[in-house]
C-alpha cells in the first residue's frame, strides 16, 4: 500500500474545503489561527512518517492531551483511578455538569472535561503542580523525540482566565470530595496540559504506543502494558468525541480523540498512528476536515477495527 | 490456535459459577429457565463451530434480535432509518424515556428499546405484522441454516401482557409522529422478534455476516455490504450493552449484543462469531457468566479490535 | 365594591385583544372553536354571579376538571392518594415524563397529566369506568345546579384517538405498578373527564366550595372539609399552571387552574370563585386573555392572597 | 385571639421534641449550636411581639437572608432582575445545577442558591463588595431597629472555605455571562449575607413589611411597594422551601422561607410576621420543629392564605 500517495491524495481532495467549519474562538490565541491550515501525518510501525500540508506546524492540541494524561495517571496512580472516574460514554457534551450531579461527582469517563480534571488530579498525585507539569513535559518530549515540545503560555493563561466552566466543574468535583489536590492547583496543571503545542508529526510519533500494544515499535520505549493500551483505545472509540463518538466510530471506524484546536489523533491498532489538523469544527467540537480526512484514509486503506478483511501487511 | 480447547477450558473454568447473577423474572417463561444453564458456541470463517455446555439448547434471544432487525430494516428501508434513530451511546438504561423527551422522539440508537421499536417499525414498512414476522422468520432460518428456528409464542404473549414500559415508549414515539405503523401493530412484531428462540450454535452461525464484512463466509450468502456490517459492528461496540457498553468494550474488546434471556452475541471481525448463554444477569442486564466467558476467550485468543499484535491466522 | 362594573370593565378593556394567543389544535373539536370567544363569570358567597361576554356558552374545560377529580378522589380514596402522587411543583411542562422516570412513577402533583391519571384511577377505585363517569356527572350537576352538564362525546373520542402522550404516561405508571385499574379503563374515564363541557357561569358556581372552606355558601352543600379545600387551593396556587405557575401567582396572586380549552378557574379565598374563557393560549398552555382578565380583576378588587390590606367586605 | 397563649402553648407542646431532625454540620460554627434550641417570635401590626423559648438568641439566618437580598436587589436594580432570574419553582434541591445547564444559566427563582447568587450580584451592582455589605447591614439594622445586627465573621469565613458547591454555581453562571461582578466579589457578599446573625424577635420585627404590603406598620418605614411585597410573598410560598415548598404550603398555608441554620420566617398577609428557630432539619433542609410550630400556630389561629373564613381581627 502506497501510504504516502494515500495521504497526499486525501489532502488534495479536501484542500478546497479548507476553512469550512467553525474554529474555536473562546480565547484569542485560538481565534487567531489561520482557519485554512490543514495537515496530516501518518506514522507506522517501521518508523516511517507520511505527511501532507501543514504537518510540521505546531497547534494547540487541547483535549487530545487527555489521552496522554490518562496513560500517565494510570501509570502513576494505578487502576484506583477507576474508582473516581467511569468508563462509559456520557451521551452529553464535553462540558456538561448534569450527569455529574446525578452520579455524585463521578464523571462518566476520562475524556469529558470533568473526567479529565479528575485524571489530571491523580496524575499530579502528591506532587506540586510544577513538578507534575515538568514530568508531563519530559515524558512527551521523550515520546515525541523532540526536546522542543512545550505548552503555549499565552494559551494556558487565556484558558485560565476564561475557564469559568472548567472552574465550575472542578469546584463541583471538590464539593463531592473527588479531588486530592486544591482546585486551583489541579486547574493550573490542566490548563497547561490543554495548552500543549505539537505538530501532526509530533503527535503521530509520540502516540505510536496506542496502536502497538503500549510500546513504541520504533524506539522500543514501553509506555504501558498491552492490556492498558487496548483499554485506552476502547475508551477513545467510545468516548473520544463526546456526543459525536458514535458518528465517528460509524464513519471512521478507529479509536480517535479530538481537540477544539482542530486536531484529531487516530490510533489504528496494528497499523499506524494518524494525526490530522484543521481548525474548523463541527457542532460537537470535532475538526470537520480532520474527520473527513480520517474517513477518507480509512476508506482508501480499508483500515477499520470492524473490518473482516484479512490484514494486508 | 486450538479453539475447541479454548472454548472448553473457558467453560470448565467458569462452571462452578453457574447460577450467579440474577435471571430476568418479569415473565414466567424466563423465570422458569434453569439458572445453571451455560453454553458457548464459536463459529469460524471455515465453517467450524466449537461448542461447550448447553450450546445446542434454545433460549429466548431477546434484545440480541435487535441486531438482525437492524440489518433487515436497513436492507428494506435504507439509510433513511437514520433520520428516525441516532447512532450515539445513550448513557442511560435500555428502557429509559428521559432522553426521548429531550430529543423529541428520536431515540439515541437502535439498540435501546425505543430505538429498536422504531427499527422494527421501519422493517415492517408497508406490510402487515404477519408478513413482517413471516419475512423475519424465513430470513433467520436461512441464515441459521435451520428451518426449525421460531419464536416462542408463550414468551411473545407474556411480553405483550407485561409490556407496559415498551408500550409507553411506543406511544411516546407515536406522539412525536415517529412511527409509520399503528403502535399495536409495531409492538406485535417487536414482541415476537424479542421472543425468538435460538441456540448458541444457531446464533453464532446465523451471525457470521457480522465479523466477515456482511457475507456469510461459509454459505457465501450476502446479508449486507461490507460498509454496513462494519457500521453494525460499530454500533454494537458502542451501544450493545446500554450503560454497560464501556465496561464491555474495556473488558472484552469486541462488538457484542446482550439480551435479558442471558445470551450475548459477539462479533470478532475477521475471526469468528461467538454466542454465549447463561441466564444470570448483572445490574445492566448483561449475562454475568456470559461476559466473563467472552472476556476469557478474548484473553486466551488475544482477540480484541484494539490489539496491535499481528494477526495469527 | 361594584363587582358587575369591574367584570364588565375588564371585559371591555380586553375585548380588542380577542383572538390573541394560540388555541389548542390537537383535536378538531378544539380547533373549530371561535378564537374570539371571551367570557367572564364571578360568583360570590351571597349567590350572586356577575357575568360578561360569552359567560353562558359551554366550552371544553379540559384540565380544570383535575380540580374536581382531585376533590372526589380524596373523598373516595382518602389521603392514601398522597402515597401515589406528590404535592410539589414539577418545574416541567404538563405532559413531561422525565420526572416520572427519575421518581419511579410517582407524579409530582395531581395537576400534571401523569398525576391526574393517577387521581382519576383512585376516583374510579373499584368501580367500572361507566359507574365512575356516572358518579362524576351526577356530582358536577349537583354542584353546578344544572342537570344538563355533560361531557362532549366528540371531544372525548378525539382525545382518546389522539391521546398517545397520555397513553404513554399511563402505561409508564402501570409499568411501575402505580395504577389500580387497567390502563384503558382509567384513560376512558380520564378522556371523558377532560371533555366536560361547562360555561363560565357553571364553573364559577360549581366551584364555590374552593374559596369557602369546602362548603358551597349558597346551597350549604359540603364538598370537603375546610382543611382539604385549603390544601386544594394550595396545590392550585403552586401547580395549577404547570411551569407557568410562578408567573400566575406573581401576576394574579390567587389559586387557579387552567385548561387547554382556554378556561381558567380562580378561587379567591373568602371572596369569590371566578371563571374566564378565551381559547388563545400562551406558551405554557394557559389562556392568554384569561390570565390578563384575572390579573385585571385582581388589581381592581385588590384581591390577592398575598395582600396585607384589611378585607373590604 | 390570645396570641401570647397560642405562642406559648405551641412551644410547650413541641418542647419534648427538641433535638429532633438533623442540624447542618457542614461548617463548625453551625455544628456547634445546641440542637435543643427552640424559639418563636410573632410580631403584629400593632407593634406587639409575642415570644417563647430562645426567641432572643441570635442564630445564623442563612437562606432567610435571600428574602431581604431580593427586596434590596429589586429596589436597587429594578425589575431588570427578572431577565437574569426566573420566578418558577424549580422542583430541585437548593443547590442543584442541572436546571441551570438546561436553561443556559438562568436560575429558576431567587431562592435557590444559584438564583440568590444572581440576586446578590444585582444588589452589589456597581459597588464594591464592602459598600454592598455596609448597605445591607445598615438597612437590616434600621428594619430590625437594632444597631447590633451583624454577620458572624467565623461563619462567613467557614462558608467561603467550604463553599465549593456555591463557587461551582457562581462560575457556572459566570460562564454564561450572567454575573455583572467578578465571581469572588459576588461570593464574598453572598457568604457574609448568609452569615447574618439575628434572633427570632429581630427577624419577625424586621420583616413586617412582608405581611403588610411593603410598609412596616409600626415604624411606617416603606421597604417596597404593595405590589412588590405581594410578589415576594408569592415567591416565598412557591419557592421558599426548595423541593419541599408544596409540602409547606399544604401543611402551613402561608409564605415562608427556611434557612439551614434552622430558622424559618413566615409572613401571614394582613396579620403577622412569625420567626421560629430550631436547628434540626428535615430531608429538604427545613427546620423540622420550626415547620411543626408554624403548622400548629396556623391551626390554632386559623391563619392560612387559603382560608375562606372571614378574618377575626
Amino acid at each position: 500500500m502506497d501510504l504516502q500517495r494515500i495521504v497526499e491524495e486525501t489532502w488534495n481532495e479536501l484542500a478546497d474545503e479548507r476553512g469550512s467549519g467553525n474554529p474555536a474562538r473562546y480565547i484569542p490565541a485560538l481565534a487567531l489561527v489561520d482557519p485554512r491550515k490543514f495537515g496530516i501525518a501518518l506514522a507506522t510501525r517501521e518508523g516511517e512518517v507520511f505527511c501532507a500540508g501543514d504537518a510540521d506546524e505546531q497547534f494547540s492540541i487541547q483535549s487530545i492531551s487527555k489521552v496522554f494524561a490518562l496513560a500517565l495517571a494510570l501509570e502513576r496512580h494505578g487502576p484506583g483511578l477507576w474508582e473516581a472516574v467511569g468508563r462509559e460514554p456520557s451521551g452529553d457534551p464535553f462540558n456538561s455538569i448534569v450527569q455529574l450531579e446525578r452520579e455524585k461527582g463521578i464523571p462518566r469517563n476520562p475524556f469529558i472535561n470533568s473526567g479529565a480534571i479528575v485524571t489530571t488530579d491523580r496524575f499530579v498525585d502528591d506532587r506540586t503542580p510544577e513538578q507534575a507539569v515538568g514530568d508531563l513535559m519530559s515524558r512527551l518530549r521523550r515520546m515525541g523525540r523532540d526536546e522542543s515540545i512545550n505548552f503555549d503560555e499565552d494559551v494556558a493563561r487565556s484558558e485560565s482566565e476564561t475557564g469559568s466552566r472548567n472552574r465550575s466543574l472542578a469546584y463541583f468535583l471538590a464539593d463531592f470530595g473527588r479531588l486530592m489536590n486544591p482546585v486551583e492547583d489541579v486547574l493550573s496543571v490542566y490548563f497547561r496540559q490543554c495548552a500543549l503545542a505539537m505538530s501532526c508529526r509530533q503527535l503521530a510519533e509520540s502516540s505510536l504506543f496506542l496502536p502497538f500494544d503500549g510500546t513504541d515499535p520504533v524506539t522500543g520505549q514501553e509506555m504501558c502494558s498491552p492490556s492498558r493500551s487496548r483499554r485506552i483505545n476502547a475508551l477513545m472509540l467510545l468516548c473520544g468525541h463526546y456526543d459525536n463518538s458514535g458518528q465517528f466510530a460509524f464513519e471512521v471506524g478507529v479509536p480517535g480523540k479530538s481537540g477544539v484546536g482542530g486536531g484529531i489523533l487516530a490510533s489504528v491498532p496494528g497499523r499506524a498512528s494518524i494525526a490530522v489538523w484543521s481548525p474548523g469544527l463541527n457542532r460537537a467540537g470535532t475538526s470537520m476536515l480532520g474527520a473527513k480526512a480520517l474517513s477518507s484514509i480509512a476508506l482508501k486503506t480499508g483500515w477499520s477495527v470492524f473490518s473482516g478483511r484479512p490484514p494486508q501487511i
